[in-house]
């Protein structure tokens, strides 16, 4: 098993080889998971900042279940209880961890490059959780993990992009990594929420019109609209928003029978979709997405930190 | 040592064997919270979330102590840093926190009844820490092992509890498992301050007089004084509460002389008692209250989490 | 080695041997830092609570780090998660957290004297992480330990603290630490910030000048300005402030060749100092503070905690 990369910032860096190792790792860790005894010492003695400067649920509990399961050190650093609050810069902050000798940090910010910057001033391994509206690689790769589970494949997979591609940093990461494992992308949503220049995302398919593209789609991952955009917009309401984007019952038919349909979360029921699609029990992998998001932080942790000379069979 | 409950939400599903079982082995571990190294494994590799939706020292502090002394893994979640800001729902929260396969979901909220909407969605064993002025069930069992230890037995003594009984979450609890334990239950304090119809309560007395009842108790249980709800109420006053319902220096000659003082903290001193009782060498056991806590606590963890089937002697 | 130390509140009841074996324990601890796996499992079983009222990035997360090498189960507590929100006194909540059979509490809070305190309301170790404006005793070990390192001695080196003498918390602790190791020290900074009464500083000069100082010093130690205490006086302003005693590139010229700088952190780039010297590859010694603190504080919990006793190599 060869996998080269320090930092997982930009997944456009990542070859289909170093994703696909990524994702088996995930599934090595899924196994884990499973057992009564969850805990490896894998990491044991590693220690992990997790620097979060934006309020999250989902992310930032399973990258802190992901290390503890591996045994390594966590400190949860960012938000009002930091030095920030004395105006201290990333920077500043950033050269004081690493002076602890830190082996890495994960980092959530509200401004696209910080992990970037982060690996300038340090010699730590890095991972973006999520920077502003530019990326969020392992949403991604948990992406990608649960299409691989269901579909046994990700090459020639048709995948519908929905809603609010013109600010979703999810589409950053989504994005360039389905393209490098082969599959075939459409963005769909209105023209409001489109960037100017589309062309730039690098998909195959724009489309202003969800019923057209439905029925071609072996995946439709519905983006979270964030409600105080269409409160102030002129068009869409939210309203209208869910009548021309929401998967709603009437929908489904248009949709092929092994569809599946995804999504970031945390969910907007009613506007996004029906709660029927939500918790749709053959199509929904929202679930799904959560537990992926666990094992693929383990392997992301696991292949940064070195692990892959080490085995994974401790 | 038989138990068979998953959940620790609603005391009166308990009998007093199981009730018995849980004081027995929260013994067991006051003494391994007695060794030099405090830890055991027994639950290593558990996934152990701490919802905490509302402040708390004692109980966040003791549960999550539990936890480390038992080496499960805890997660910290909910108050500002969560999804609940982006308008998650309770529910969705939960089927996103069970999707990490954690294995035990600790609660306190203000909504009464959210422990148990939180069964009906996760396969996670779940324990009410507090749930608005519902129930408190591990409150109620440090303080039944907080007078079994200093009494040698509960059945038959004489419990007085003072104060907001209508508001009183520890009450919701107590007061049922005093009654399954065979103690006799009088309840006392201003009509103000009471239940439309105490009735309901199930409790042997209720009297407003305190200084009628105080003679006969065994035990003084004072509830803690929401400051708030007297200062905008017509009667009592705080004055007036202090001096019809505080546990005095001029009041404690009415006591019997091995009459015991509880309080579920935190307390507010020239309030519910002067300094002298709450600080009392004798009768006072609110500092053996909060030491039970650890003990009730890791005995919860451990028997809800299967670890009767594995034994305690690891 | 002998250390017959409970609590490391006030420096001043520290000997020159018992600073001396805190500082080679910290060497000590540096070794196991640098190894592969950090941890050792030293203080297993103990449990240490970090009770910061005000909010830190170096002082609370060297602290944790600290107690996670070594093995300790920490509780975080303080900040507005806590029962201080409900009115609960300090002792309160100290008497409290003893009942859980802690063993050190590890206190940060804007009020001088609330370690001494603790310590008269618990038989836990207490460590002073920062009182108000009075001492900061782990803050001046590390400062001692970065100079020995870089000059293998203390003793008879010449330091300049330059700054809000007046005002500093790290200078109440720093001051009688370097004089314990027999160093000469010399206070400087606009009289507006200076004390009263200079001398009960015990220092061996005071200067208002620093241009006439700097040739002089081994170690130019700079105080962090709180901007807020300038912007409202009426001399010096920020402005005149860095020109006057900001360690600027034309002010190098009057350093000794050999000449550390030091700052507690963070730093205010442009106030203290130029950027140029703040991050000076030769002179300053500023992150090897922070990784300093690390051992340093490693060192106190090993040797407050009665390690000495067990030795080191476990």
């Amino acid at each position: 098993m060869s996998f080269d990369h320090k930092h997982l910032i930009d997944i456009a860096e990542y070859s289909d080889t170093d994703i696909m190792t990524l994702l088996e790792t995930a599934k090595a860790f899924s196994e884990v998971n499973r057992r009564a005894i969850k805990k490896v010492p894998t990491l044991k003695g590693k220690t992990v900042v997790n620097m979060f400067n934006e309020p999250s649920t989902r992310t930032r509990s399973s990258f802190e279940l992901a290390e503890k399961r591996l045994s390594a050190d966590s400190l949860n650093c960012g938000g009002s209880s930091t030095s920030t609050v004395k105006g201290e810069s990333l920077i500043d902050t950033v050269m004081t961890l690493d002076a602890y000798q830190i082996d890495m940090i994960i980092v959530r910010d509200k401004h696209a490059g910080a992990p970037y910057i982060i690996t300038q001033h340090s010699p730590a391994s890095v991972i973006d959780a999520g920077d502003g509206k530019h990326g969020h690689p392992t949403q991604a790769l948990l992406d990608l993990y649960t299409i691989w589970q269901h579909r046994g494949r990700i090459e020639g997979l048709r995948v519908g992009i929905v809603g609010d591609i013109g600010h979703s940093r999810v589409c950053g990461s989504l994005i360039p990594a389905l393209k490098i494992m082969g599959a075939e992308v459409t963005v769909v949503g209105p023209g409001t929420l489109m960037p100017a220049c589309p062309d730039v995302l690098g998909v195959d398919h724009v489309n202003l019109n969800l019923d057209d593209v439905l029925p071609d789609l072996d995946v439709v991952y519905m983006l979270r609209i964030q409600k105080e955009r269409l409160e102030g917009a002129p068009f869409p309401s939210l309203r209208e928003y869910h009548g021309l984007y929401g998967l709603t019952r009437a929908r489904e038919r248009l949709m092929r029978p092994d569809a599946l349909i995804a999504h970031p979360g945390p969910i907007n029921r009613g506007v996004e979709f029906d709660s029927h699609m939500a918790d749709h029990p053959v199509r929904s992998v929202i679930l799904d997405q959560v537990y992926a998001g666990i094992c693929v932080r383990m392997a992301a942790l696991f292949l940064l930190l070195g692990g892959a000379e080490n085995g994974l069979d401790s």
